[in-house]
This record gives C-alpha cells, sequence and structure tokens, in this order.
C-alpha cells in the first residue's frame, strides 16, 4: 500500500521529521568534502550531498549550498580565493569526514579538528584531501540563486584531477565500487555500492 | 600512487572516454525517472542521475537539464504544463528505467516504448511511474540557465509524495537499502547500496 501526502501534509509535519524525510526522498547521493582556504590562509573542509555533474566538455562540476543567512566559510573561501577542491569519501574515513559538519570556529582548520591530512599541488591554493583516493581541484566559474528559498548553485571548472592508479577502467570508468567511495542518504546514513549491472547505451530498436 | 590530470590532460581525452570519466568522477548519485506530459497529452518518460536536495521548508528539488541544443521533450512539457515527477528508480525495474535514454520520437510514450506504467492522482497532470516505490509530483518553480555550457537547473515545489508503506523510519528518514532503490554511476552503471552507519549530529566537542 502507498501513503499520499499532499504539500500540506508535508508543511504539517515536525520540523527535524520534516528535514529528515525531504533530504533522503529523493535518493542516493555522492558524499564530497570540499576543501577551500580562507585570505587568512585557514583550511576549511565540509562535507557535502549535492555535487552534480553539468559539462564534460569543458568539465565543470556544481554544488548547491545552502543560503547565507549564517556564514558559510566553504562560499566565502572560494568568493575569497576563487578555488576550490571536491575530494570523495572512501569508506575508510567516512566518520571523520562526516565530524567536519560540526560547527567549528572560523581559526579552527576542519583538517586538523577532524583528523584529515590537508594536500597541495602547484595548480592552486586550496587543500586536497590527502585521504581521498578520487580529488578534483576546481575554479569557480559561476553562480546562481535560488530564488526559493535562497539556496546557491556554485559551478566550477575542474582544473586538475588526482586519482588513484588503476581506478579508471579502458572506457575511462571510474571504478567506484571497488574504490571503497561511499555514497550517502540524507545528511548522515552512509552507504557501500556494489554494482549490478554496466547497461549499454540504449536505442529504440533494443527494446 | 596517484596520478595527476591537467585540464590540457583531459581537454586531450578522446570524447567519449572523457565523457565517461567526467560522468563517473563525482561518485554516486540517485537514478530518476522524470515523468511529464506534452501539450498534445503524450506522455514522457526520461531518466536523470542529477537531481539535488534544495530546500526541505517548503520542499523544493532541482535537477540539472543538458544543454537545449536539441530538442528536450521533459523541459518542453515542464514548460508547457507546469508540472513533473520524479521517480526513484528500484532494482526490479532497473533496465526499463535505463532504456527510456533512448532517442524516441515525439509521438512515442517511453511509458509504452519501455513497459512502464503511468499513474496518475487529482492533484496534477504529470504521470508517475505506478513501479516506482517513491514518487513526487513537482510544480515547475524557477530555472536557472548556466553560462557556461548552458545546462539548466530546473527548481520545482514538491506538492505531492506517493510513498510505499512503512518505508518511512520513526524519525522521518526514508529507509533507502530496504527499498531496492538503486544508485547510479555516470549514465550507465547501476549499484545497490547497503547501509554502513547512520551517524549522529556532528558537534565539535564530539571528535
Amino acid at each position: 500500500m502507498e501513503k499520499i501526502f499532499s504539500l500540506d501534509d508535508m508543511l504539517g509535519m515536525e520540523r527535524d521529521y520534516r528535514r529528515n524525510l525531504m533530504n533522503t526522498i529523493s535518493g542516493f547521493k555522492s558524499a564530497s568534502l570540499i576543501g577551500t582556504v580562507s585570505h587568512r590562509g585557514i583550511s576549511n573542509l565540509a562535507i557535502f550531498n549535492s555535487v552534480v555533474h553539468i559539462s564534460a566538455t569543458p568539465p565543470y562540476l556544481g554544488f548547491v549550498m545552502r543560503p547565507l543567512t549564517v556564514p558559510r566559510q566553504t562560499y566565502h573561501n572560494i568568493r575569497a580565493r576563487g578555488f576550490f577542491t571536491i575530494n570523495l569519501v572512501a569508506e575508510s574515513f567516512f566518520e571523520k569526514a562526516h565530524q567536519t559538519s560540526a560547527k567549528y570556529d572560523e581559526q579552527t582548520s576542519e583538517f586538523d579538528a577532524c583528523g584529515l591530512s590537508p594536500q597541495y599541488t602547484s595548480a592552486h591554493p586550496a587543500p586536497y584531501v590527502l585521504e581521498s583516493p578520487i580529488k578534483l581541484g576546481l575554479q569557480y566559474e559561476e553562480e546562481h540563486h535560488i530564488t526559493a528559498n535562497g539556496s546557491i548553485l556554485v559551478v566550477g571548472r575542474v582544473i586538475e584531477a588526482l586519482v588513484e592508479e588503476g581506478m579508471i577502467g579502458a572506457e575511462g570508468h571510474v571504478d567506484l565500487d571497488n574504490s571503497g567511495l561511499v555514497a550517502v542518504g540524507g545528511l548522515d546514513s552512509y552507504y557501500r555500492a556494489s554494482l549490478l549491472k554496466r547497461m549499454p547505451y540504449a536505442r529504440p530498436e533494443k527494446e
């Protein structure tokens, strides 16, 4: 049996219940740590489940920031320095990655507070997460403010990718299941995934 | 050992290789069928891996559409009728869901072509996918055109949710792992997920 919720039903739910429901109801997400550095040189790390693919050529990714009703260090650092990193979360450090969602003050680096290691390259100033098997360096490109609630879509151009040897298959696919990467449901539930099937390119006559 | 790719390395890759890499490199995604209906009444179904959470109060979700360089029936139907549905893909029908990515002509409903069943409610005209255990009805709210490549973020307000009984836990979390829902990597690889851990709300003193 199926239960039908109207908008009024949803708006009438207790606040935390609705938050949990609305964050999990759109299914599995990637878990990424976004690394930035402030104009004072303090590194910052924050976990996001909202990274989306924008384009392959040239390579662009985006992510959704919550409204700027409180200070958002990730956003301010990206605007101040122009660069950020996206580091996929693996099973070996997902609990440390989750801990970055705690509200640390501006002077504290989540790298130190959560026990993760910054890694730098010469391409840009933003810190990567050494422990991550897939790390992307991005240059800020544009942003879009969502009128409905003040969320922001931040878009960056991928200018560098650091990938563990052997994780990319012959056709360019990242081997997500053998990489130890996790998926996330909502804001707190971490999942291990195993491949069901890789499907061929779909054509009308194949069905 | 870790391999470093510069932007030039990425732009120098063979086109399909780069597409596969850039679509999988941001990790696991949700797999959703977006259901719409044209101004002529022809139902349409298309698979997306780009649904993002925007807001819980009021409930908004978004998804990224590829550029309008070719006709995009999902987009045109949403603009013509004002409503769409998001239907999470489960293991029991993921191969049919994948088949909706084939290029059918405008007269053909993917429901018929791919063997899925439309389901309607009185709340709006867009078709749900009967086979899906989690179905959301959305009213078009706004869109943002990404300057970098012409992709579009479409945002909708969730006005209805149809959820299989027993799938929502006491605190509002959808039980993603016991629901048979799949995650997707890139455009073609489907995954089953199992819960590693639900983490508590993170606070600075807990580490």
